[in-house]
Formats: structure tokens, sequence, C-alpha cells
């Protein structure tokens, strides 16, 4: 397949529809903005080795999970998906380069579709390196006030919206569902302080947001929901330590006034808050053993060098 | 360097400012649309090996080139940027990544800085793959219609900003200029009906340009404007090859009505225009050779394959 084919392929198969105005073909994309002309811009790069396993798993797993991540950025922004651009390095040692496109755009195509987003760009590229491929996606607010990172103040909660830990070994971090829905029932119906998705673990990415926000946090390790991919036999020190830092939960992570608390614990069927601690004055997290104990997670949690 | 060391290092040096509203530091980046409320969008994936080599370059120009095409790829839909975000997959055996990163940011932020783009976000990874870089750029219209590579039209006439070949030899694809200036002047002077920037060399993109048109092109060789990096000593034959099949020239070509031709020429000093040939009905490419001879270009150019 020459490039100019698997273009027009591509233009054909990802037509430009609202709002997109033009997508594939030229040499960029021209997006319509909503009335109040705020976009929202996420964008992650996933590889091969690191992010997924080529060798393990189909080239539409590694496809989906690459828009995944970004649509749980744009959940944690609460902004809806209007537009996908999707960078590729192939390696040139892949034996069948247009079978390997074809399951790669289709596990694109699936979420995409899912989730009304355009495929409207990209980039790709063959050479001698592992597979790689950076997803940008545009966003469009679903609220007038966007929560960040930095919101959080002292008196409020904490939420997480579903169990960690486990992700990577049970492999879920391959077929999670991004969680647009909540953040769309979180626009109309909650005042949120900070949000933010669980990418690297809550002991890695809660520090981020008390750190942002200038404020501590106290957690109940007896709150924080661990999910049925951890194994049950583990010791119970051993399951906490999986749902704090194992990583690719992509559940939100939300502080709210004491106010809202009443609003997320009457959620839609369907809708799980659970409440893990609060917001306090000060630096650092402390976790709230169950034997009375407390102790404090390392500053910056568990963080990669790089 | 740990990875949220490097994020507030990033946040501090790269502030939001207008028309982004929040910049690095959430899960993803805010930004104001103009009021006529269309954005445009382009990214592109820079691989070591294939469009540098970091054996031979520093990663300062590494990340100028990146952001550079991007830029190139803006001006071609006649778009002003607003606001530029980084992707980086790190060598893990890069000897001092932290080094590694200020050339990168180095490279990044001077022509930033000259086109007035805020670097509002991006992702970070280290990996034991080769280095690769994405750049997603967003971008405002300088004009109410945005010209496409499917506008061109029988009757138009061809135009290049400049000479062609040589590029990756001589390095000038390193340091070269986003013709930001001219798109600009495009926009406010001139009715254009098709434009695209050339990247993959004139026999690649001027098909591509042709096809989207449903038009055909002829091309006087003689017209053609030959860059001082393609060796003086080459026979000619080869010279007029290297015009327009090295690639990588990142020139604007243009199809405009004859009318406004004159504007062309009458364009301000520093913005050239060489008017390299004609579109007509039908399809392909014909080469009007000084001999008088006319031969026809590989109807999808000189193709990599995937």
């Amino acid at each position: 397949m020459t490039e100019n084919e698997f273009l027009q392929s591509l233009a054909q198969r990802f037509p430009a529809r609202n709002p997109v105005l033009h997508g594939i073909g030229d040499d960029g994309a021209v997006l319509q903005a909503e009335p109040h002309g705020r976009v929202v811009v996420v964008t992650d790069m996933l590889l091969d080795g690191t992010h997924f396993r080529l060798s393990e798993i189909t080239p539409a797993l590694a496809g989906r999970k690459a828009l995944a991540v970004n649509l749980s950025d744009l959940a944690a922004m609460l902004a809806k998906p209007t537009a996908a651009f999707i960078s590729l390095a192939i390696p040139r040692a892949t034996t069948d380069s247009t079978a390997f496109l074809q399951s790669l755009y289709h596990g694109l195509q699936e979420l995409a579709d899912e989730f009304h987003c355009v495929i409207a760009g990209g980039d790709t590229n063959s050479w001698d390196g592992p597979f790689a491929i950076n997803v940008a996606l545009t966003g469009s607010p679903l609220s007038t006030s966007i929560p960040l990172r930095s919101g959080a103040r002292p008196g409020d909660l904490l939420f997480v919206t579903g169990p960690l830990g486990g992700s990577l070994a049970s492999g879920r971090h391959l077929t999670f569902r991004p969680r647009l829905d909540i953040a769309r029932w979180l626009a109309d119906s909650v005042s949120v302080s900070a949000l933010m998705d669980i990418s690297d673990g809550l002991a890695t990415d809660l520090p981020r947001m008390m750190q942002a926000s200038g404020t501590s946090a106290r957690l109940t390790a007896a709150d924080i929901p661990i999910h049925s991919d951890v194994p049950p036999d583990l010791p119970p020190a051993l399951r906490l330590q999986a749902a704090l830092s194992d990583g690719e939960d992509f559940e939100l992570l939300l502080a709210v006034p004491p106010a809202a608390a009443t609003a997320l614990q009457a959620a839609p069927e369907g809708l799980a808050f659970q409440q893990i601690g609060s917001v306090e004055a000060g630096q650092g997290i402390t976790l709230l053993m169950p034997d009375g104990q407390s102790s404090r997670l390392p500053a910056g949690g568990w963080q990669h060098r790089l």
C-alpha cells in the first residue's frame, strides 16, 4: 500500500462531520468551535513495551487504549470529544503493515464512534524503532467552569469513581471505559472543586492535585475501593498498595465541597462515587490505617524518573 | 529529575497566555477560540533516523524541526499558530536526560516565541526505543476562506514560494523558516484556489493537489527554481530531479486564478513567488522540458511505501 492509497482510504473511512469542517486530506483539519468558543486539547503518546506489548495484544487494542487514555483526560477536563489526530510510527519489520493498520484503526474507530469523536487527521510513518502512537484530541467543555487540579480547598471531600488496582496485570488498562458519562453528569449536577484522572496511581496523582492546590489530604485506608482485579489472597497491606500505586486505573479523582457530597451520593444508577478522604490545610498525604495508626505517603508519590 | 519536577519546570517556563486560558499542569489545555470560532489543528511525528539523526545534531535542532514542520502545515492552511503540544519518547540510554530535555525545549521555545505560539501541554515518556517527538499545533485562520488542496481549477496558475532541492543534504530542513509571513500576506491580499506545503517534494505533492482537485498540471521545467543547495556541477537532469523529488523543502505550493497572478508578482520585498506552471482539465502531470519535449510524471509521484 502506498502512502497516498492509505491516506485516501482513511479519508473515505473517516469523513468530516460536525464539528469538523475539513478532516483528513489537507495539511490540517478545521473545526468549528462551540458558541462559547473554548477548546480543550489533550495529548498522550503510547509506546510498545511501555504502555502495552504488541507481542501479546492486537493492534486494535493498542489503538483503542491510545484513544481511551486521551478520552479519560478529556473526561477529567469535563469536556466531550470532538476530533482525534492519530500519529503513528510503524516498525518497518511489520510483516503485514496493511493488516496492522486495519486492525489499529478498527480499534480506534470503534471507540471513537462510541463517543462521537471524528478522526480528523494524523501522520503515519515507518521506521526501524518499535511501534509508537500519539493521539491528540480536541474537546468541547461540558460546563462553563472547568475544574482544574489546583481547585481543591480545605474542607473539600475526596471521591473516586471506581475501584483501583490490578489494571495492568488484568489487562483492564486495554479495555476500560473512559468516564465521559460521569463527566457529563458532573458538569450538569455538581460543583466540583478539583478533578483529574488517575493514570499513575492514587499515591502519585493525589499528591499532584494537593500540591497544585496548596493543600494536604487525609485518606481513610478502609474506604479506598480495591478492584476485584487485585488478587484477593494477597495480604491486606499489599492489596492496599496495589490500589494506591498500580496505576492505569483511569478513574476520576474529585475534590468537592461538603454540600456537593449529597449530590454524589444520590447519583443515578451506574455512576458510583466512593468517598476516600478529605482535603485539609498544609502539605502531604496522611493515610489513616484500620488499626488507628496513620502514615505519610512519600511527598511525590511513586514517580518514574525521566 | 523526577517527572513532577520536570512538569513543574515546564509549567513555569511556559506559562499560559492569550489565547491559552489553561496550559501545562492539568489533564488538558483550554484555549479561547477566535470570535469566528474556527480552529485549525495540525500534527506531525518526527523520528530519529528518519527525519533527523540525533547522532549528528543537537536535540535543540530536532525540537526546532518538529515544531517548524507543523508551523509549515499551519501556513499551508493560512492559519497563525496558537498553541503547541509536545509528546516525547526519550531513549532510556540517554546519558543526561535533563540536558537533553533542556536543549530540546530550547530549540522548541526559540521558534515558538518567534511565531507567538504558546507551548501548552504534552506528554513525556522514556523507553528502550529511539527518540520520537510528536507535535500537535492549534491555529487560528488568517482568512475567512481556507484554501484546501482540492480547490485548484483549470486555468489557475501554479506558484512556489522559493527554490527547491538539496534540503536534507545541506541541513536546510533543520533551519528553514516556516512561511507564515507569506501566509499572512496571502490571507490579506490574494484569492488562492488551492494551497499546500511541499514536504515530500514537488513531484509527490503536486500530484496530491491535482488529484484532490480533479485536475492536471503542466509544469515548465525551466521555471522550477532550483535551490543553491543543489550541487551546481550536477548534470541539469539530476539538478531538476533534485528540485522535484528531494523533498523537505517546506515552501508553499499555490494554485491561483490568473487575475491573482498580478498580485503575486507585485508582492512586497522578501516574498517571492515563482510561477512554475498551470492547472488544466484531466489527470496527471506533464513536464515541459527545455528541448521542447514533454514527459509525464509518475501518477503518484515518488511515494514511500507504508
